[in-house]
């Protein structure tokens, strides 16, 4: 095995978010799961745009979230994913380019625009998300750069891209490439409804060997058809390597054979908006695992990521991950 | 004359704002006066687009933050601008009509694109401007609505729109339309190099009768040509009925015939981004204005409009301006 290029590649749909602020009542109207994220198309995202007030445009995409947040605390990091030649496929390309990722895909010009969700933020800070997928349908295997993927420590997968049978083929080449060079394998279950739309395939694809698994509570929940946390979590522990299992306010669990390392959350101000919580996460550990840190660092430091961006607008990082991290001792 | 059917009309550029941090070294390199706007051509933009970090995008233009604060405040309000028919147009579109304001200027699709603005931000939160007027300068006599501009109460106009021959005319056709119409016609300087390209035309213009004017120590100054705070104060006093001038921490000063109202800033925790606090500030004072409040009143309003925009990114309220003023008690 050769050195990695890259400490972490990962794989997934290239979003702007287009991020407003509304009451519990529109979302009622909108008739959307609080927390969730759905996939609309280009005539219901439009209905839902002309419906909500102000927003702000900022890149997103979960697996692309966590890249950039990894490039933020200064790790190696690469993208795959698809944007049209147009002005939203610029800003996407330009913000995780310019944080220090490579992102080398050229834009595809077949009129189908880039990808974009319409994220509802109610006033506890709380996301919904309305996405259309646009190009991101266009991903798949031909988009992938296998010496790229081999030539990564660790290979990051969004669930999202299970939504789309294309997406779906290359996220299994990717992992194929990925362990015939050796290489950890990780996966974000992403939301749960999208765990009940490919609850089978995916406990398949966790038992056949992912190496980190990275879930919320609702989603680890719905993967294993459960009400109790700690039914699911030890589901979790017996069918992989390292389950990474995030519970917003109450903190996280990291799972290694046997022992159960539990991380608090760091205190936040004011939460103004959940976007990228989860992404972050996955960032500060990915980070510090691919750096060899010990589980719990890495995990403090996945915590300390989560608490900067629900702390703001948007989920990419406002401020230097590495210079937060240093600020406050967990790493020198 | 007739009841006003708006408040307050604004004419201006339709800009979107792409919005990033950078260090003092980088306004260097792309040579451009910390704190001021200035005009580039579609290669540069492209170039210092490269060339900056990850980026935000949110609705902008100074007229039409202006507008759109009034109507955040409760006021009734309208704005003329010209975009293109591509996203960004959407995008400012859509912002602005969400808001409560009449924009109803149908998009242009001559291929220029909408007006963008790359703004970047130190870490004191001064921001810089590098706008690309684009399809803006299109805006011309013909794109005026002149029943909508006699039937409002208050015209604003933006002094950026001296930058273009085109738009000047329709500066000069919308002022006469109002004042036919025994409207109040306002006036905001908009920046100190903008001041100096036109010296001689806005201080003809305002000596000519403009009924309230904004501006700025530096741009004050610069109009009257002088070091002095206080000269510049004392002859825009004698030029205009009513000046408005802010100077930034050391608060503002509203200057009425005899009179001089000072004003204190609101306190702001941390100074994130100063993009639109002019902007906010004339918003707080002309919806005091309209609605017929006391000029010290108004004058707060301003203050604590300004306060709010620059307690985050971006120059459109994050929040309701009638609620907060509420909140703070100025306001019932």
């Amino acid at each position: 095995m050769t050195a990695a290029r890259y400490d972490v590649i990962g794989i997934g749909n290239a979003i702007v978010d287009i991020i407003g602020r509304c009451d519990e009542a529109f979302l009622a109207d909108v008739g959307v799961a609080k927390g969730s994220m759905r996939l609309v198309d280009a005539a219901e995202i439009q209905k839902i745009y002309a419906g909500m007030g102000p927003a702000v445009e900022i890149s997103g995409g979960s697996a692309a979230n966590t890249i950039a947040g990894i490039a933020s605390f200064g790790g190696s990091a690469a993208f795959i994913g698809t944007v049209a030649n147009d002005e939203f496929g610029r800003i996407f390309s330009h913000d995780i380019r310019s944080i220090g990722v490579t992102f080398d895909a050229p834009p595809v010009s077949n009129g189908t625009p880039t990808s974009r969700s319409l994220i509802l933020v109610t006033p506890d800070g709380e996301r919904t998300m309305n996405t259309y997928l646009g190009i991101s349908t266009n991903l798949g295997e031909a988009q992938l750069d296998l010496d790229m993927i081999r030539a990564s420590s660790i290979l990051y997968l969004e669930g999202y891209l299970f939504d789309e049978p294309q997406a779906k083929q290359a996220f299994r080449a990717a992992l194929t490439a990925a362990k015939e060079a050796g290489r950890k394998t990780a996966l974000t279950l992403s939301d749960g409804f999208c765990v009940d739309r490919h609850r089978d395939e995916f406990l398949k694809l966790i038992r056949s060997g992912i190496d980190i698994l990275f879930a919320n509570e609702s989603e680890i929940k719905s993967l294993y058809q459960t009400e109790s946390f700690e039914f699911a979590a030890e589901n979790a522990r017996a069918d992989t390597k390292l389950a990474v299992l995030t519970r917003s306010a109450k903190g996280s669990e990291i799972l290694f054979e046997g022992e159960t390392i539990r991380i608090g959350t760091f205190p936040v101000e004011e939460v103004v908006d959940t976007t990228g919580a989860g992404d972050l996460y996955a960032a500060g550990f990915l980070f510090g695992y691919a750096k060899g840190l010990h589980l719990e660092t890495a995990g403090r430091l996945a915590s300390l990521a989560a608490s900067e961006i629900i702390s703001h607008t948007g989920a990419r990082p406002a401020v230097s991950l590495a210079g937060f991290a240093r600020q406050h001792g967990i790493i020198s």
